[in-house]
């Protein structure tokens, strides 16, 4: 008999309770032995209260699970980073296996977690903590272990991803987008993690070690959100045959990493433009595999309890067999050892979607294009809307490649131009077709 | 140091040869020990000539990988159902753990060798059997394990998918579209296995036992292929707003399942219509999960042995740690005696497409749809095409859920009909808003 004790009775610890109660004959012969929720800790008497577990199971202090020497498995369900840090650090102290949804912990304390983990021999397992439900953790530490991964595109966020399906389908401005995701429970009353990119960003940090064999790191990931997207942009984007997206942005050359999130243009064919609501899907390639796409629910209660659980059967099915450590958090023992090179976004190679608001005079046009030019920025397409938007006429323009760096300082001398209200907007746009274009 | 031999230098084996040897340090620094090809059989001499391995490890006997007590996995890449089931046979009485890409096997002897390995305690994984590279069967057997899954679709087939591909956008016949094929590569000369629907049964024999905890049988499978597709099906679907996909359909109600491959009309909005070429995807549903897409290259030299290779590793990493067994083939150790019934065909409810070549003559919708009455079907939507089609003129149904029974039967008396010339022709339809329609 394999005992697990739960950390956090919110939605998804409830949900995790159901299935270990509901589903105790199923998960008994998928491992061959019980698997049994033997304590849950709340700290919240309500959620207690409402919690589908048995009575005498529950307490309201952590240090009941942390020290019942009986519990083989602690699940950490509580959130935050402070907090779940010290119980996951305590836990893995103690010799127990850990499992968490925590993808903020991982992001921000995860090497320590990890390292912590390795010295004391036991197991993390965070199934939960990208994609929900998606097997997309599994995926990339054991199924397309064989390959070298070069590119990963993802929808992490489906907060994000709700709020620019209405604003795309219901030419919505983005705050009546966010208070719809907030009234159907999409949206928290601080949507900020969310729509800012940095929970998406928590994810790409996860993904990138664990396709590339590197510690976790956060920091040089860059990051921008959703909060300021115009619904023109969206509009003038579908123009050009592109949907728009956040979408955490993963390349390994062999040499350096790109990793970065921001709103992104796609083509409308492309089958993360598809990708609607409150889904996410990841769609990557690897050198051995070619392209994959995974699909499914990224959040909600019982997408991420079917993670959790499919993680804690796993670990039970190391401690029926005695084994521990069997595949190494991040695929790859030296996964803590070698940091690989993340590229400053300034070094970034890509094309853009840039928006200008200029008057409607003579020159314009040879005016921006010449500092383009300048920059080494070619232009791959141009559209001059006739309508006026503030007293200036938009003009957008879709580049060849160019660097971040050389963009970035085109459009701060543009911004000075007597004839352009600023600032330029722009959008950094993933297209083969475009790429293929300027060869 | 875990030492693997390969038996078949095929497409397959060629690309697991080169990800073991290319791949070896990558290998080595996931699995923590090295992980080395020892052996590699093949009885035909050019292919060894042509094989990415050293000549000093190759061998035209297979008996030289299984009688070598140093090699601790055997891999089967020989095809075909006879040989093989010995080879892997001979392979589990010496104790050896086994991988193989062979869906027939399975589907044909699946009992047999999990029998087999099970009472010789050894593993037997299979991961590239069913949708190549794409970790499917690792989500069934673990990343999903909490689910109970209600619903599989699955597009198996890359030959037939191209096949179909072509002949929806060319307007190709299905003989220009299957020489295309051959003239890509993505069909054998001769290609019954395929077309027939048959390797696509093999596969879903094999998830259905996964999904479902039931024992490997392909019999009750009804099977139809894409052979005798008309084009102008095709085009009169896309009129009602469906692409023809050829599906392997599973459904669980909990008492009865149902097991099914035929060509079948899907709204063309659905995540698997835009699966297009020579790609695979499942799309299922778990109680846990809800709805999940895995999308990517279901066979192919890098695919599948990327998939092979995940395989071995996963075995590796057992011995290395001394286990064996850690999860059952099926995941689940009671798969190999609970059989589940599959439900007859003629039992199985669904909605129709059926086409009727009908003299242009007043009262035959009336007859047609008499009959059909009688038979407890009911029309959802009728078109009536001007065109003359061999002196007739095309009438297409769609229907409401009836049974197949009574369908088959209904269109039996329909052929009889001095008004129609037989035979109608009825493809089945997964449409979630047509039932949601009858309601």
């Amino acid at each position: 008999m394999i005992k697990v004790g739960l950390i956090g009775l919110g939605t998804v610890g409830q949900g995790v309770a159901r299935l270990l109660t509901e589903r105790r004959d199923m998960l008994a012969r998928r491992l061959g032995t019980e698997l049994v929720l033997k304590k849950a800790a709340e700290i919240d008497a309500e959620r207690r209260a409402a919690a589908p577990v048995a009575t005498e199971l529950l307490t309201p202090r952590d240090r009941d699970i942390l020290e019942d020497p009986e519990i083989d498995i602690v699940v950490e369900l509580i959130g935050g980073t402070d907090v779940a840090r010290e119980l996951v650090l305590a836990a893995i102290s103690r010799g127990r296996h850990v499992v968490t949804a925590n993808k903020a912990l991982l992001a921000l304390h995860g090497n320590e977690i990890l390292g912590a983990a390795a010295q004391n021999g036991v197991d993390v397992a965070f199934e939960a903590a990208v994609c929900g439900g998606v097997p997309l953790i599994l995926a990339l530490r054991q199924g397309l272990a064989a390959n070298r991964i070069h590119e990963m595109f993802g929808i992490l966020n489906g907060t994000c991803n709700y709020i620019l399906t209405q604003m795309s389908l219901h030419d919505m401005s983005y705050e009546q987008a966010l208070a719809e995701a907030q009234a159907q429970g999409y949206a928290e009353a601080d949507p900020t993690l969310d729509v800012e990119g940095i929970d998406t960003a928590h994810k790409l940090a996860i993904l990138v070690s664990l396709a590339y064999c590197t510690p976790l790191n956060l920091d040089p990931i860059a990051v921008s959100g959703i909060s300021n997207l115009d619904p023109l942009d969206l509009q003038l984007a579908r123009e050009f045959g592109y949907a728009m997206k956040l979408l955490a942005i993963s390349r390994n050359d062999g040499r350096t990493i790109e990793a970065r999130v921001h709103p992104t243009l796609i083509p409308r064919d492309h089958m993360l433009a598809n990708v609607s609501g409150a889904f996410n899907a990841v769609h990557l390639t690897g050198d051995a595999v070619g392209p994959i796409l995974l699909y499914g629910q990224g959040a909600g209660m019982m997408p991420t309890a079917s993670a959790v659980v499919s993680d804690i059967l796993d670990l039970a099915r190391n401690l029926t067999r005695g084994v521990k450590c069997r595949v190494p958090p991040l695929g790859c023992d030296a996964a803590l050892e070698a940091p690989r090179h993340i590229k400053p976004l300034d070094e970034v190679v890509t094309n853009y979607y840039i928006r200008f608001a200029a008057l409607d005079r003579p020159g314009v046009l040879s005016q921006i294009s010449g500092i383009l030019g300048k920059h080494n920025i070619s232009i791959a397409a141009v559209i001059q809307k006739g309508r006026e938007v503030k007293g200036a006429v938009p003009i957008v323009m879709i580049t060849h490649e160019a660097r971040e760096a050389n963009t970035r300082q085109a459009l701060l001398e543009i911004d000075q131009l007597p004839v352009v209200s600023p600032p330029a907007v722009f959008y950094r746009i993933e297209d083969p077709h475009l790429h293929a274009a300027q060869i």
